[in-house]
């Protein structure tokens, strides 16, 4: 297999815009090497098949979302009580709306994991150790609440997060005098995590 | 156009099969009609196009979804107070569960929505109706909590809902002694919902 990690790179994020744009279905080698701008058949040079395509551009997007550590650090000197939570949600709010179209091939793979049991493990456990080393992260840094306070608030944000990325009229000006969708994050940080 | 009602009934819900399984792609009048079993050229005689095809589905998916008359009727001769709450939490996961088909094709359309601003527009208006009907149901009954623990609840179930239909191991034994979806939907309602 070729192993340019560069045009390898440019040729996942060729995917993600594809699978974002066109669907599951749209996601083919030639689409992809038609986004990336390079001769047909370079991706099937670079990818076994579309299950290694499909997880790749899983890593890929994860590591897209990803916050930026100088970012996370900044915010953890900060006391580790309820209003850290807020801004680690704010950021991981801010980090959806900035890279909204990996957020919808992170949806398509979802949708695409339903057809495809192998892609489903893969992606199973990708989402599950995600959400594991939150709960371990809240936990180490004393942040208030235990494990069914991460995985409620993980919950609700995976529901902001779709809501907004997907159809993000319906819940403007639904609470009045709360901007969306940051005062609606306030809103679940108030509602979920305790106070102390 | 067309107006044989149970044989249109029968192509929308067919159509509900193909968007799930086979992703906004797949989903053609000529995949309609194979799934629903009747002649190529049926479906284009009972649907203006494929946008009107579209706007049925999302109908007939809500209708499909809906809380039984009956079992809500029962339910609310209980104390309006946080068990209320979660029987109703129970009852909404219980639907999603049975007709998980059903809310695979309301993921779809959300992400179909993405790329039809005139879908956006009609699905928008759908789920915003029905987020403020459970605000308005949620005040004339006197269930404990503000708009904004309805609007924080719909989101955590929103979450719950779309991890469970499309990756459901990811939840699973992440919190000790809870049963996944069930121990889930109470924790929702003990985080989100006041005790009174």
């Amino acid at each position: 297999m070729a192993s340019n990690p560069e045009r390898r790179a440019a040729l996942v994020d060729a995917g993600v815009e594809v699978l974002a744009r066109e669907g599951a279905r749209g996601l083919t080698f030639r689409a992809v090497d038609a986004e990336a701008g390079v001769p047909v058949g370079t991706a099937s040079n670079y990818f076994a098949g579309r299950d290694d395509l499909l997880r790749q551009i899983d890593a890929r997007v994860h590591a897209r979302l990803a916050p930026d550590p100088r970012v996370l650090g900044e915010l953890m000197r900060a006391p580790k009580d309820r209003t850290l939570v807020t801004a680690l949600m704010h950021d991981l709010m801010a980090r959806a709306v900035r890279d909204r179209t990996g957020w919808l091939a992170l949806l398509e793979l979802r949708l695409e994991a339903t057809r495809r049991p192998e892609l489903r493990d893969s992606y199973t456990k990708s989402v599950r150790e995600q959400l594991l080393y939150g709960m371990e992260f809240h936990r180490e840094a004393g942040l208030p609440g235990g494990d069914e306070t991460v995985v409620v608030l993980y919950l609700a944000m995976l529901g902001l997060i779709l809501e907004q990325v997907t159809l993000p009229g319906v819940l403007d000006g639904v609470l009045s005098g709360t901007e969306v969708p940051d005062g609606l994050v306030e809103r679940i940080v108030a509602a979920v995590v305790p106070a102390r």
